[in-house]
């Protein structure tokens, strides 16, 4: 297959992105005349992330972007004869500018020995980081339930420009509605949110003079109104209402709000809280909502970023309940009570808590950073060459690898919920629906036998001879099968704490051939 | 400034990687008549990471890079125009595709408000997971010791591709010696270093027949030797030395061993815990050593990647003592030990101790996640608009901002460490050295004094009208420059835990503004 022209997947993984042992050990099996043999690599992780049971996994788009566009330049060609030995044999470098994936399926991966090891890095990197971040929003996503908007607002604490795109992206894929990123919505079409900055606020002071006050009413018909004025009076009776001066509320912020306003009149939102929340940012966007209603707009929501978001909240919303029956302006009950502030998931917890009034949670380094634990730890192994089994046989037993080409298929129970996975030999026969199969869970002394009602293939060929045989989920595709995904789940492995562990068995014939590598026999 | 032809830049961080509120601010501003206002931004953070006393500032480069690049293509204005109200003034987006950063100077980011807002995300991106882990990585490096190697190795673990180069890079100027990288040393000129996994190792069973098994003699006179032959020859010496049946090494690790030694006969490593360390890596690699040896080349080390790294260490380094005297190849002795596998802080130390025999440390996910602290938490704050200061006046008082345009010295003492850094109103004379000063630490009652025996300028004019004002440094330099500026920091602020916390001081008329602003006066 010729290098696609498709100039994000160059910038955004190449081929160099690797460990530079990768490109070593090529020219160590080069050299060894072992280049094209057929080899077969499993991608995979050893333990749920955040002692959670369950895993979404991610990142296979940009995998198969960065395979089907693989192909070194002739700069990488010489990038890399600069790091190596100066006498190494130039056909080995031909050997690199001629590479390509076109014989390279996914997610196991098999080929050509040398160049699926160099495959190694990088789908590392385009997989776990996704895995792990999609895996997180999940579970913000169950702790918030499904009233909640989850908007992703990491950017600023990713690990630079494509670990904010990365982070957006997946966060959307495990469950979160939005994301601030423009760059997420206009690269991989991630519905994007945002409004505006505590610098927005104080960069008014309250006396400039906007070039265009006036406002025409949303029906498009009748004389448009200077909304600063029509703000300043409803700023008197919302004062009065509240029982405050009406020099109280920071004539700056006031003017803050209705720019914003002019600018979005069907969308103004008011971030509360750069002065005083209940002395200035309320009375604002109070009057600031009333005199747009008077026009026929109604506001959208309010932002709060800093104090007791849960309690503040509460007392918001039955401000605008009063306020809404006093003015006669109903709508103003139902206006959002958007929340942000390093919101972590027991903090969600609480704002997600039954009779909450936050209708939308935005979360940034929490989502981005996976705090709690910031990597997946996938791996990447070898399990056969030359279609012989190979296993790493190492004194750790948590380092040891499963030998083999395999086929993987998940056990259903009666009521659809999965009951285990299964892993087999390739070769063997595919297990029924119905059978008693005996398995061997991970460690065991002996097989149990399990007899599911239905069983599913987890493996799906996805790129074959450099051509996907299927076309690939859209993003919200795959966000929807996640959520499916995890409502299938039963309840004791969704949990997200101390959950049941779901178990990934051995089929015998794979547990045999395990037994016999690490006696020491060839297989 | 034109739009830089500089594909790098616009594939890292483009105008629209950014959070959807600066470009819906930016119609406010617009909107309001106040997107050319002379505005001033200053991007910073409240408090060091890690709970230590120091931060090195990284990034410059790459804001540099974004600032010179930036540009709104035809595609960015009409997915923007897509997210924002149907009804948008046209000329918003006319005035959209003339910006560029050609009035703004950096890191006090001076220019027309409504650019400078737009730049507060991808600034902060660039800015702050470069600083996080550079710090992240002197930390390390001062935990190790100046001698030990300290090699990244964390692109696996890192937040997708830019993440993990981004770490590369940064962890090379915090301190760390080379990277396991290849774009990294491709694209910044990052050292990379790199030999074998464990794949190439298990690819291996010793049937394999190499094309070409002779190896030249390293002088290059001489017929060439069958290295696998000799080394099967060396492996009983070694057997019988180590008190080892000779059938007891693995035979496909020792043909992994001399297909690298053929491919890098003159930089040959063993990695040794695939099957077993003592009974079968070290005397397989001892046999392979040797068997180089014969022919002049030196062998230049081993790895570990499992178990307890420092005991085996000290044991292998007696091994390789007792071999070097038994077989008389003294440079034997000093092959590098090179350990891996989850080494963070704690580990590191131990590793670094008293005579440790460790030469080389990789570090991955550690220095690359940082997870005792993921993020850095930068901010970018309005301090100025139209020449008047402006200030976040919150009830949170850690969410406060320091008001107006700036200057920051460093105070020294008589013996060149610092003592404190000071912000001062940019309109205000230069401190001298020598003067006694009359400063406000954060939160006083009363200021105190301080006479500095030394001052020095923190701030530099860097990109002015779109043009560098002098050349940057190079990324060797700045890592040069980083550990001078840690070696002069006092042993009590350097310390790692419970350091004493390092002051940044208010100048007298900066806090009387500050006390004016919060006291509700205009300044």
């Amino acid at each position: 297959m010729a290098a696609e022209q498709d100039p994000e997947a160059r910038a955004a993984a190449r081929p160099l992105l690797t460990d530079l042992y990768q490109a070593t050990m090529a020219l160590g099996y080069w050299r060894a005349g072992r280049a094209r043999d057929a080899a077969e690599f499993e991608l995979f992780f050893r333990r749920c992330p955040f002692g959670g049971a369950f895993a979404l996994a991610a990142g296979l788009r940009d995998c198969v972007r960065f395979l089907r566009a693989f192909r070194l330049r002739d700069a990488d060609v010489q990038f890399l004869a600069s790091v190596l030995p100066p006498d190494t044999d130039p056909a080995f470098f031909e050997h690199l500018r001629a590479l390509d994936c076109s014989e390279v399926p996914l997610l196991q991966v098999s080929g050509p020995l040398l160049v699926v090891q160099l495959l190694e890095t990088p789908l590392l990197c385009l997989v776990s980081y996704a895995s792990l971040v999609a895996t997180n929003a999940a579970r913000l996503r169950l702790i918030a339930g499904p009233e909640k908007r989850l908007l992703e607002m990491g950017l600023r604490r990713a690990q630079g420009p494509d670990g904010g795109l990365t982070a957006s992206t997946y966060s959307y894929l495990g469950g979160f509605d939005s994301s601030s990123n423009v760059l997420a919505g206009q690269l991989r079409g991630v519905p994007v949110a945002g409004t505006l900055a505590h610098s927005f606020v104080t960069s008014f002071s309250g006396s400039e003079v906007p070039p265009d006050p006036m406002l025409a009413p949303a029906a498009g018909e009748g004389p448009g109104v200077d909304l600063a004025a029509k703000a300043q009076v409803w700023l008197e009776q919302v004062c009065a209402h509240l029982g405050l001066g009406v020099q109280e509320p920071h004539p700056g912020e006031r003017a803050a709000f209705v720019a914003y306003a002019l600018a979005f009149p069907r969308a103004f939102q008011g971030l509360l809280d750069t002065y005083s929340v209940w002395r200035s940012g309320l009375p604002n966007f109070l009057a600031v909502a009333l005199a747009l209603g008077e026009l026929g707009y109604r506001a959208v929501g309010v932002r709060l970023d800093s104090g007791d978001l849960l309690q503040q909240a509460q007392e918001i919303r039955k401000v605008f309940r009063a306020a809404a029956a006093q003015f006669q302006v109903p709508w103003l009950e139902s206006v959002l009570i958007v929340v942000s502030n390093n919101i972590d998931e027991e903090a969600l917890a609480r704002l997600a808590q039954e009779g909450s009034e936050v209708n939308v949670i935005g979360i940034g380094t929490s989502v981005v950073t996976c705090p709690q634990q910031p990597s997946l730890g996938g791996v990447y192994k070898l399990v056969a060459v030359g279609g012989q089994p190979r296993m790493k046989l190492t004194e750790d037993p948590e380092k040891q690898t499963l030998p083999g080409s395999k086929a993987a298929f998940r056990l259903l129970g009666s009521d659809g919920s999965p009951l285990m996975d299964m892993l087999q030999l390739a070769e063997e026969p595919v297990p029924q629906a119905g059978q008693e199969l005996r398995v061997w869970p991970p460690g065991a002394q002996e097989p149990c036998t399990v007899r599911p009602a239905q069983v599913e293939p987890l493996l799906r060929l996805c790129l074959q001879q450099g051509q996907l045989c299927e076309p690939l989920p859209s993003l919200a595709e795959s966000r929807a099968l996640a959520q499916l995904s995890l409502s299938r789940l039963s309840p004791e492995h969704r949990r997200l704490r101390s959950p049941a562990q779901y178990q990934v068995v051995l089929s015998e014939r794979l547990q045999a051939l395990v037994n016999s590598l690490c006696a020491g026999q060839s297989p």
